[in-house]
């Protein structure tokens, strides 16, 4: 099954709005056997978006639209989709009786404008939504299916989860694409590599291995007639990387680093305490994303100013023999924070975020240190790299979490180790 | 001049990459006077790409790409480019020798496949690129032009602003147009409305009225033979809004929250401390991302913790009494970081983040509290409102913003009045 997609709205065109709709349906198309070929972005002309349907109707299977079902004239998504297939909208009753009653429901009298929302045509069914007025169109004729959702992402989104994709399900012949990633950390991509080379000149499964910002990602992507074929195909090649990889492995496919490490810490029943000056509070932001994490986070303290690292802790010698930012002053930073908070584990960061260098370091120059469990030898690190604030604030809070996570299982092998 | 975009490359058809070029590259086209019609993305596959471009070169003046310009075979946007002119590639002397002498100043040998990226045609001249491998493509034929801008977005970025859109200016003989935001807080929607009725009437400048997260923004457009007529007919509009607004008024265009109450403290050489539960730093995090935001941030203390907060100074009492979850404990935990942490101004924020309810209070309970600066009564704040943790943090963190802001602003009419 060939697929197309077309975003509508004259605000993408003008760069105001990021099409972030279309990237989320090309990401689930794979896994539904669906190629799709063509992205496209097209204003509120009902003209030009006829055009782009028409093309699309010659040499897809399935156009799926988002946006332009709006109830004003700008909207014109259901008009240019009538062009194409040749037929005539009305008002369809029941669609009217939902749309009055969202309206009721929110207090308010149903504008008559919007009874263009309650239209269907022959070959059209409506789509539920619940989030808001526009009900989607789901078009079948002459062996091809036109899917038109409303613009908003959560509307969209939803509509899409629970009433598009389970009917797409199945409906396609072409082979399915189903991948996973493993996502590991502390081995450098070229030990993955080596690790895992038996495993590389697989071809379906087909597997790759990625560097990013979290660490080694290694993607076992299978083809097969059905999701469940492929699954299967995948399942062994994961066994076997988890067999070889252990527990450098944190994560799988969507996990973020902060959620694995939350993980690690509750199921433990430790707890945490930060201390940070140039990430601003940013890591006990990231770790408190997680629901639940106040099971394992005790707080933080943000020690922008020099004293105010004095004043909860860090030893004013340390600072004026090795600067601020110096894997002392991190490591006094994490075991003031463990301790001013009572905390199983401490974090310390410090670091030069920029634009300026700071006591000559230059930007990019980060020092972080995690004190405990227990009574382990602190975990540290530093480097320097990055360019703009944000991107140095976001890869300290990377690199923080990965050696808490280093020192969480070095403490687990140690246990081990003296158990034994 | 009408244009079309076309971005390329597999993985943003399997949703893998979100395409930023295509928005980066809209938002700028308007003030050149340049009209965009259509937007698309295709793969890495020469006959489609062709296809696309050849669409584009019917009914377009301008064609902009970006992507497909890498060494390896599936790079194929020059090629595609050639099928639609008609022109055969050959490499270029002075191509290649930049091209050598940008891996010998990395310490390598080129790899004898990036020698296409050396390639020019007749009608082509290279843009130059000093962040990559891939100069651009500027094609100029027949009366239109085809323009080739790498993918990596830090090096299209660069060649955007730098080489492509100081030559595309004045190069369309359309209508351009420039839009200037004025961005407000502390007045509603209906209110501003009401404010500048006498200018909304206005048709060139247009003038828009938009709720956003930070405030109400006034969007003032203006449409004119050049860029700088435009802004003449925006400049007296922008002033009768300042007479208008005042200091409703707290930035324009691009500008943050956080980088202007950032202005307004380092200004008025005051300081400001954070204590944070339900936000979990972000505040400070915020509030650091500014550069030179150690001038007023002293820090701050993430109390996630219910001791934390009364180890730091948050009253034991308050606590039992009205809950952790009030008005009462924002404002002694705004106290308590004002104190601490020895500076002008405390801010103090709890809540429910969800996914759970807490204390019987609804997941988006947000109560917010500035204490200072000087002698000030404190401003405080609480609403319930949101959907999703993330989102809930950064509705707070925008209401505290504009809380402090009304405090130093409040603190300075009251200074005004006692001079008076």
């Amino acid at each position: 099954m060939k697929a197309e997609i077309v975003s509508i709205g004259t605000e993408i065109l003008l760069g105001e709005i990021l099409d972030t709709n279309a990237q989320y349906i090309a990401a689930r198309l794979p896994a539904l056997g669906i190629d799709l070929y063509f992205m496209h972005q097209v204003g509120d002309n009902r003209a030009r978006l006829a055009g782009v349907l028409r093309q699309a109707w010659d040499r897809a299977d399935l156009i799926i639209c988002t946006g332009g079902l709006g109830p004003t004239e700008d909207d014109v998504t259901r008009e240019a989709i009538c062009d194409v297939i040749g037929e005539e909208p009305a008002v369809d009753p029941e669609q009217e009786r939902i749309l009055r009653a969202f309206f009721a429901g929110r207090g308010y009298a149903m504008p008559e404008r919007n009874l263009k929302q309650a239209w269907l045509t022959p070959s059209t069914r409506a789509i539920p939504n619940p989030r808001g007025t526009a009900p989607g169109w789901w078009v079948e004729k002459e062996g091809r299916i036109i899917i038109a959702m409303p613009g908003p992402p959560t509307e969209m989104q939803r509509m899409w989860d629970k009433e598009v994709e389970p009917q797409l399900r199945g409906r396609s012949s072409n082979a399915v694409i189903v991948s996973r990633t493993v996502k590991t950390a502390g081995i450098g991509e070229g030990t993955v590599d080596e690790m895992i080379s038996p495993l590389l000149h697989s071809e379906n499964p087909t597997i790759g291995v990625y560097s990013r910002a979290d660490g080694i990602h290694v993607r076992v992507t299978a083809k097969a007639r059905t999701e469940a074929e492929a699954q299967a195909l995948i399942a062994p090649v994961e066994e076997r990387l988890r067999e070889i990889l252990g527990n450098a492995i944190w994560g799988y496919d969507a996990d973020e680093m902060h959620d694995a490490v939350g993980a690690l810490l509750a199921e433990r029943g430790l707890t945490i305490a930060t201390m940070e000056s140039c990430t601003g509070g940013l890591l006990a932001s990231t770790l408190t994303d997680t629901p639940g994490a106040s099971r394992y986070v005790r707080g933080g303290i943000v020690s922008y100013a020099t004293e105010v690292k004095i004043r909860f802790g860090v030893s004013a010698e340390t600072i004026a023999r090795f600067g601020v930012i110096s894997g002392e002053t991190a490591l006094e930073m994490a075991e003031a924070a463990r301790r001013a908070l009572s905390a199983d584990i401490g974090v310390g960061i410090t670091g030069v975020a920029g634009p300026d260098s700071q006591e000559g370091k230059p930007v990019g120059t980060v020092h972080i240190a995690v004190a405990g469990p227990g009574d382990a030898p602190p975990t540290t690190t530093s480097y320097t790299l990055g360019q703009g604030r944000e991107a140095i604030k976001r890869r300290a809070v990377t690199t923080a979490l990965l050696l808490v996570r280093r020192a969480v299982l070095a403490a687990d092998a140690r246990a081990t180790g003296r158990a034994g």
